[in-house]
């Protein structure tokens, strides 16, 4: 067993002053390998490619990639193009350029544009804390959770959104079992959740991700929290495929389903869920395991990586400006109408 | 792709006069091996091992390992009692296991016990192929299903269960597309399954376990068609781990639960779904991935391998005596009370 080190060590994008350092998210949890992106159109291929995921680490590591950009007096239009398709969901990504954008127009220096991303970063790494404690303290004490994909250090700047949440419950000694998905195809829960928890030295037990109906209705679990890769203005929330599938089982046992993002993930500009475009990835991501086809040729598969939550199953959506209980349009527009 | 054959050619369990020849799923797609079985005890390591699974195939292999034994002579009470040990759940295995009781009680030689462990084999290929009609007749033309695991000609004497009514529809023209659920951990869906579809030449689809709310919410599924391993007195329905959250989603979204069934997998002895024993087996199976492990040392597994769907989910049932709509005690018992 990994020795358990403290809460938050690990750091998956790490700026080095003239480059950056992504550990490599495909390889592990057997291998701790690292990326080196020394331009912009790297670090959009570690996007695309998968060596960096989940939302919040997404938007920083292009916060990175511009400042790259920059200092090689890359043309800035194309290089923001460039980035803003290397995954289409997560609209994290869309809002760290934008927000580098401003920056640029504003005539920012490189320096001064490595000062930006550099409190992008910083910035979640404050918000994840503020969102451990906002939703702890929802959880009664005693409480079993289930988990899905990876939400932890390893997607955000340290911490972790739903992850963070659950480290703070744990600490506080309100959630006391911590059951994850593994997170079909990509096993986010199984390979990276997993990784991190048993770091931490938190007892968390692997399922398959269609036992989640079994195990809540063994009374086993009070609470599902996840992360968001896009929250809609209405509520709606964009996860990990296999998400809504949670929600609608967590309400037939009357289970709460809390959603954790950082503001960055709110997109106001998004009415609804159905105005969220849903990523499709290669279907050999289904068709085969770890480079072993394990599908007869001839096969096809259906692989969108992302589905919508509609408000309606949420009970409560959690960000560092504070919660919004049982979501919709009125009371998203309460706290992220002046964003 | 493989040159598509009649619709039901694989016969996974062949009896050959002195020895049970059985093809190893577990090497499927990739190799088809076959394990050739002298002895009742062969056979109990093939089932408990998934050499041979499928709720209809296990009883009927098992009935053959009675045969092996009252050749060599074995202590009948014994390997009775052993090979009802091999797997808890499917009780089509104890329903052959009775029936071979039964003969060797009226004492039957162990040729006329070749012939009851034959009759139960031919006898469960012509229910499959009346009940994929009873079933077929039920879905309207034009229709999309869903499946999960597998419920072929591998889990069964022949055409299967839940996939014999998938390929009776399909050759009537009521079934214009089919989905199925890869089936974590053991991916019947994904290796059994369509291995079996693609030798027919009927086109389907993969999808993650976990992306079968948003394929219903998409319109493109009207039923959910599953086997059983267990049917209690009021229709409580134990199935692959899954099945349940599949029925709770698909009411979800108005879209139709079909279970498919022979009478041997209707227990009339077990009152309801809290009475039929749920298999737990070997954590490794989500750690591990082909004999790699996936999860970091120091993690857990949660792994039952069934559920229970209970009947208040389940549209119909359909089984070679008949289909049972909106199954309860009542209308079981008018069907099978009689048994």
């Amino acid at each position: 067993m990994t020795q358990p080190t403290s809460h938050d060590s690990v750091r998956a994008v790490q700026w080095q002053g003239d480059q950056l350092r992504l550990l490599d998210q495909r390889c592990l949890p057997g291998e701790e390998r690292w990326v080196t992106c020394r331009d912009a159109e790297s670090v959009h291929a570690a996007i695309a490619d998968l060596v960096v995921r989940g939302a919040p680490a997404i938007g920083i590591a292009a916060a990175w990639a511009v400042v790259l950009a920059a200092r090689a007096g890359q043309d800035m239009d194309a290089i923001l193009q460039r980035l803003r398709s290397a995954r289409p969901t997560a609209v994290n990504l869309m809002w760290a350029l934008d927000r580098m954008r401003g920056r640029i127009a504003a005539g920012d220096t490189p320096a001064a544009l490595e000062r930006e991303a550099q409190a992008i970063q910083e910035e979640d790494l404050a918000a994840n804390r503020k969102m451990g404690h906002l939703g702890a303290a929802l959880i009664e004490p005693g409480s079993g959770v289930l988990t899905h994909c990876n939400t932890g250090s390893l997607a955000t700047a340290g911490y972790g959104t739903a992850l963070g949440v659950i480290r703070a419950g744990v600490a506080e000694g309100r959630i006391t079992s911590v059951f994850a998905g593994e997170t079909r195809p990509w096993l986010q829960g199984a390979r990276l959740t997993l990784w991190e928890l048993v770091r931490d030295g938190i007892p968390a037990c692997l399922i398959a991700d269609s036992a989640a109906a079994h195990l809540m209705k063994s009374g086993q679990v009070q609470w599902v929290v996840i992360g968001a890769d896009r929250i809609a203005a209405n509520g709606d929330t964009a996860n990990k495929i296999g998400s809504y599938q949670l929600s609608i089982v967590a309400r037939h046992h009357g289970v709460k389903f809390m959603v954790v993002a950082p503001c960055s993930t709110v997109d106001m500009a998004t009415p609804d869920g159905d105005a969220i475009d849903i990523e499709m990835r290669n279907p050999e991501e289904l068709l085969s395991f770890s480079g072993k086809r394990t599908v007869v040729e001839g096969a096809d598969a259906w692989n969108p990586v992302f589905d919508v939550t509609p408000a309606m199953l949420i009970d409560v959506i959690v960000t560092e400006r504070g919660v919004v209980k049982n979501p919709n349009a009125k009371r998203m527009q309460n706290v992220f109408g002046t964003a």
